[in-house]
């Protein structure tokens, strides 16, 4: 049997190319695996408009790790931090702050609700004690775009500093650090960039990641020390994941041939628009409206069958070579379909099409 | 040209089959993907002699990331961590406990000497704040090996914790974390295993682990969340390095198919014997006194001549395929080779041999 096809936010399906570089072991202190590392660092910045205002600090780790850095590296230990949560990576970045006991506070939205610029604006100015405020750009929970330009024109307006989570959205959806003032932008490797699992980044105004200097609760995670480890020596502070680094230099090669950002959110879109004319057509609805829709990863409302299960379905599609994610929402059964990763409009429709079959022959679809 | 051979403490060199299990994508909510994660465990956990006393908790990120883990969850907030300093990996561990702000004391010991446990049982006398001794077992920036079995015997009798770094032994010298009274070990996918680097683990006492809930300064480096979220669902707490694990997964396979720790250890002494020979009789002298260094990575004084330069001995030698290591000591000019990872007899002899007539060419060495 051939490998299951992964519909899935991350890790997904990478290429045979990015996985093949992970057949060279590298020496960290070697001076080719630091030009790697620069090399990385220097086309990541790129892609987020970052040159001249801002450096790209990789870490070890999953996303996580890289937003807890970039919280504790950038709110100060006297700062305030306002979380805009719509759903379970917002309430994420509250949780960080929670545990990094930073003073905190939280516009949360419903699950089909992006958060508002002039409630924005308003919270900000009731406020003064809030110096950061944390966004996801693209809610990996249900798939929705949150309106970045508009809430980060009021946050830089009102004089304060920003913080997205780009994780699932980096690489595919146009963002630019140095237009937006964005603070921090935190991604990693293995979303849309197609590699593998096992590190973060992020991309931080020059200044700002200068003034966090001491901020840091934790040695693993400091960003500051990390940074100046690597100017001062090319060299990560710890042990790298040197196979993961390579396959990110892969998946970045290929980005580039593709076309970069524009080519890459082209076929994402088109992979996501089959996908929901498919699934729609068989009378599966999307759970957001379209327009607040990404097309990154999508959620779909469980057919209303009483003997739904999603574990059924995703054993049963498992078993035809395609790999589907749960719903992450507590209040409405869903599940969630990823259209990013090495694939396109042959294995979106192969999937749309397995996953009408499968539940039709269960008869959970009429 | 063929890939260069790391003469490395890891990243080190890996078994294609190794890097060849990285060829396929997994998904991190797949319950197969769930068996590999407690297979995984389940043969560390043997590793360490620690089934029905311990359990292994995996962590994304570097080596230094799970020992931070072990630190800020096992130490409580009010306790305190005497760290045995005898090199870079002791001081880290200080390092650790000082962004915790955790109260600490050092018991410092100089390169080439290990602690003694006379006087670790007077510290411990006489402190009775004292509640936790952090230990290196083998101090990679040496590779001296520290009286293990004897300092946690008098850590015990103190009635006292001990966390044991021992990323760079565990697998090859042999430790018994139940038959010790060790509380947590920490290790890492990517040292005497011979795994890819990209995760750590730590083996911890199920009691200790229990009791240190709440103790975690860090929502991504909280090993017992991380340890409840792996029982409630299979899963990581954050997205997993799937490949990392999946690497480490065959490297066990192979590792137990090679005869497990006795063979591991085997191989990595006679690695290290045939290079102490080679390169002894050319007048390279180690720099610890036999009796004190583990089979793990070798310490030479690097030769008397003035020009000596380790970055072009380095560099020479890197081109004819063999990456060393530099020395990290101050006060005296070394060089470092590892004797660990895929290499046996073969390779190390012709390390020792290129090292040699490299450094005769340069004029170096008589």
């Amino acid at each position: 049997m051939r490998e299951p096809i992964l519909l899935t936010p991350g890790p997904l399906t990478t290429s045979l190319a990015t996985k093949t570089a992970m057949l060279t072991d590298w020496g960290s202190w070697d001076s080719r695996f630091n030009q790697l590392t620069a090399s990385v660092c220097h086309d990541l910045l790129a892609i987020a408009g970052g040159h001249g205002s801002h450096v790209c600090v990789p870490l070890q780790g999953s996303g996580t790790f890289a937003v807890e850095a970039a919280v504790a590296n950038l709110v100060p230990r006297g700062g305030k931090l306002l979380v805009l949560a719509g759903g379970a990576y917002g309430r994420r970045m509250a949780d960080i702050a929670r545990y990094l006991g930073r003073e905190h506070s939280l516009y949360t939205t419903a699950d089909d609700t992006p958060p508002d610029a002039a409630t924005l604006a308003m919270l900000l100015h009731d406020d003064p004690a809030i110096t950061h405020v944390g966004l996801v750009h693209c809610e990996t929970s249900t798939g929705m775009l949150n309106p970045l330009a508009e809430l980060a024109a009021v946050v830089h307006a009102a004089g304060r500093r920003l913080i997205v989570d780009a994780m699932s959205s980096f690489g595919a959806l146009p963002i630019d650090v140095a237009a937006l003032h964005i603070d921090a932008l935190v991604a990693s490797s293995n979303k849309c960039l197609e590699g593998v699992p096992g590190m973060g980044f992020v991309i931080v105004n020059q200044a700002s990641l200068a003034a966090s200097r001491g901020n840091s609760h934790s040695l693993a995670l400091d960003l500051a020390a990390q940074h100046d480890y690597l100017q001062a020596t090319g060299q990560w502070r710890f042990t790298p994941p040197t196979h993961v680094l390579a396959a990110l230099r892969a998946a970045l090669d290929q980005y580039l041939a593709e076309g970069g950002q524009p080519a890459r959110l082209a076929r994402y879109a088109a992979n996501a628009a089959q996908l929901q004319r498919t699934l729609g057509e068989a009378g599966l609805a999307l759970f957001l409206p379209p327009a607040l829709q990404a097309p990154i990863i999508l959620t779909f409302h469980a057919p209303a069958h009483p003997d739904y299960r999603f574990a059924t379905l995703y054993q049963a599609v498992r078993e035809q070579g395609f790999v589907l994610y749960p719903g992450k929402l507590t209040s409405q059964e869903t599940f969630r379909v990823g259209c990013i990763g090495a694939i396109d409009q042959a294995e979106i429709g192969q999937t749309g099409h397995v996953i009408i079959s499968t539940l039709r022959q269960l008869g959970w679809l009429a």
